[in-house]
């Protein structure tokens, strides 16, 4: 990563053209997208000095803890996976399988699959159709059946360019006039907030229970709606990031259910964005879908209409494979006719990247046991999901020791999000420079050890309170030291 | 591909649900896009029935000459671009470059090029800078250079996930209010009005002149804008697509100045769609970058403030790679605090597909003379120039035969777009349907021959003209015949 587009005007630039920063859409405008914001530009500005040989820094390396891109860091890319998207994008190698074992270990069941997928998509190189290819919307629908014990149909999936990409169509579509609203967990990924921006449509809050690890409190949703509603909001959905993101809370069946409760009773979309449930350190998963067709059966009549969307990526959990850009939604309880304007949506794109939708497919169905490639699919993926774990309860145990900071215990996703108490001085000096108190922390640490991570404000925090979000993705300690150490002093030098 | 949506409503559709197909958003409703309509999802129904052994139908395959998919259709990948990709994807395979060249013939430069892009991108599976790698717009930076003779610089590209979404991308930051309008080629690739539709903007149509190889006639456009300008919309920009979608017209530099000319006397945005720019049958391509730049030089003063985005993608020409969704803009004259605008813009969806992204880089930096690969490359890349040569000629020929059809020479891009006169009682049986005569006739083609083109209402077309667009892509020349065939009976049947 390079330094962004410069903002420096020369007198050549204010000359008369038609756009200006103060004519261009006001919503993209008013759009704020916190985690590539001022502090990634500048983490990005050391990394390219540094690299240049740069030696006036305080600091040799800069840890990119701002965003969950797990293979920028450590993590490496699952080998059956790699193994079958290289004879997707060259099946000329398909001629030689031997050659392709006895040099480069490729089992029979890399072939067979990368067979069955090019049978299926023709050519990595050819459009699909814009829900994504046949064959791999029935892999993901078995997928989801295997993991809920219930039915899924693959016309109900949407495969999409990661899930940021679905989570704009279906805000695009559900979002109908100014006093649409939508409901979403306060701290949130600012995807949420930034897309509605975008469609002048109205971001709803409802405030996660930090003292409880950041669990969700229905009565707060309730309050929420009670007011949107008096100012002339017209709620539509809601929005759940389970496990969550920034938060690192794992949803229990119990909080579920209560999100469907208000979702059945208030008639609000369900947006469960989904893509770390294979990141859950405490308890299990329960999906979204799963617990709402238990609830079908359990209690006939009262969930019938609900309407769900569920979000799923290959950026995450042990794949981790952002860059190509994979994911799907799959639609529970929504009218045909709704579908098909997604549909008609998404086809303007004309269809999502097709080696990512084939990396959906490896996701959702790797070798199984006794397979030749499962023995090392297994280890690596248990490999990564260790490392995960590890790294999450090392960082945790360092904020626990540290003055003024307070953090959740890690329960799932890659992130721990701290909340800290600063000395007013800290907050003067914060105000003086007319930045937010969380920002000013952020900044400072960057400058001072090179660890790069994002302010509470990116995600939204209760009024008075600061907090900043870290991957726990970066590999070793050394980086949680230099946090320590420059906390310490911070703290110090502001007392 | 298979039959997208079902849109039969049982009774238990009917339910309370919060969202309708009259209560979703009124702009996404409002978008159309043909060239994956009715048409299409009906040509899809056919291919899958044939693939089950049908044998009901008076056809015995399906021809997708509805978009231009060349993959999908006989285009083989270039073989240097997709070794590479695939070392890209397993750079375990790096480790032996011998068996990689004794059993696969790869080459050196293969080699050379996936170590570079690994190095500039780290892994394509992370997420890479939000306007592309910067070592791949390094390269894109080189090509323009060479391809114009006028230097670019890689701050102002922005790679994307294919030309349609760095259209997306530019209209969404254009397009500030309802009155905001944009100044669209009739007949035109449906993305532009789509796009327009969902932000809620104005399409400002011009329409090109047909007699004159469907030529950009300047005064139709001081024409429309007077228009527009009377009906209060804000024109700010202007769509050029060259070579022309779906008109195959290629523009001539006294073409492209007309329109400069017009762009700096009214403050509009250019936004050129030079996807095809490679696909030139007639003269040579002048991109509009080039054409700007001359004439900031032969008259100095009057040109500066124009605004360009100009576009280009792997997904057609000889690449044909659209299945990668790759492509990139480049912005020239923007003011940097609108850049920066555009650059949080992408940043909210956080990359492009990074495969997609190499594929750029290899697209615009091929293989050189004198490389290892050069010589495949070569052939292969102009054995599919000259096949489409020879086909669009083959179709020219044909249209040229048959009655009540009139078609222009092709000059480029993919496409042809015969005029089609219809006897009256064809155009009264379409009216009993409740359809524009050229759907009609498309419907009825399809139904015979199993031939799938896109009436020229999808694209536009002027007052009491019908049209149809057909790729040149199909193999061979059974299908064409068809047509031919399915033209006689028609004409003769409502003669």
């Amino acid at each position: 990563m390079t330094v962004p587009y410069t903002t420096k005007r020369t007198a050549s630039d204010l000359g008369p053209r038609r756009l200006r920063a103060d004519n261009i859409n006001p919503h993209v405008k008013a759009a704020k997208y916190a985690v590539r914001g001022e502090l990634a530009v500048k983490a990005e500005e050391y990394r390219v000095r540094l690299a240049k040989g740069d030696k006036s820094l305080p600091f040799d390396s800069v840890i990119f803890a701002n965003i969950g891109n797990p293979q920028q860091l450590d993590q490496k890319p699952i080998t059956f996976f790699r193994q079958v998207l290289s004879l997707l994008e060259n099946p000329a190698l398909l001629q030689k399988p031997e050659a392709l074992h006895s040099s480069f270990g490729y089992n029979q069941d890399v072939i067979d699959r990368a067979k069955k997928l090019l049978a299926g998509v023709q050519s990595v190189g050819a459009y699909s159709h814009s829900q994504g290819a046949p064959l791999i919307r029935e892999s993901v629908a078995r997928f989801i059946e295997e993991r809920d014990g219930f039915p899924a149909n693959p016309q109900d999936l949407y495969l999409c360019a990661g899930a940021s990409s679905g989570v704009s169509t279906l805000l695009n579509v559900i979002c109908h006039a100014a006093n649409a609203g939508v409901l979403v967990p306060i701290p949130q990924y600012p995807l949420y907030t930034a897309t509605l921006s975008l469609l002048d449509a109205q971001c709803v809050p409802y405030y996660l229970e930090e003292e409880k690890t950041w669990g969700t409190d229905v009565e707060a949703i309730r309050q929420s709606l009670v007011r949107a509603k008096a100012e002339g909001t017209e709620v539509r959905a809601i929005v759940v990031i389970n496990p969550g993101n920034p938060t690192g809370a794992s949803l229990s069946p119990e909080d579920i259910k209560s999100v469907l409760d208000v979702a059945a009773e208030e008639k609000l979309v369900v947006i469960a964005d989904e893509v770390y449930q294979t990141n859950v350190f405490v308890g299990e998963f329960t999906s979204f879908k799963k617990r709402l067709r238990q609830l079908q059966q359990e209690v006939p009549g009262k969930y019938d209409n609900v309407e769900l969307a569920s979000l799923h990526s290959v950026s995450k959990g042990m794949v981790g494979e952002c860059g190509h850009r994979g994911g799907y939604f799959e639609l529970v309880g929504f009218d045909p006719l709704v579908a098909a304007e997604i549909y008609k949506f998404v086809s303007i794109m004309l269809c999502p990247p097709v080696i990512g939708q084939c990396l959906v497919e490896l996701m959702v169905n790797p070798p199984k046991k006794g397979e030749p490639s499962y023995e090392l699919y297994a280890k690596e993926y248990n490999g990564i999901s260790e490392g995960l774990r590890k790294r999450a309860l090392a960082l945790y145990e360092a904020f626990k020791q540290m003055e003024g900071v307070e953090c959740q215990e890690p329960q799932g996703a890659m992130y721990l999000f701290p909340s800290i108490t600063l000395p007013p001085k800290a907050v003067e000096a914060a105000a003086a420079e007319g930045r937010p108190a969380d920002e000013f922390y952020c900044l400072r640490l960057l400058d001072a050890t090179g660890v790069c991570v994002v302010p509470g404000s990116g995600f939204g925090q209760k009024e008075n309170t600061l907090h900043f979000r870290t991957t726990f993705l970066a590999p070793g300690t050394d980086w949680v030291d230099r946090i320590v150490k420059f906390h310490a002093e911070f703290m110090a030098k502001y007392k």
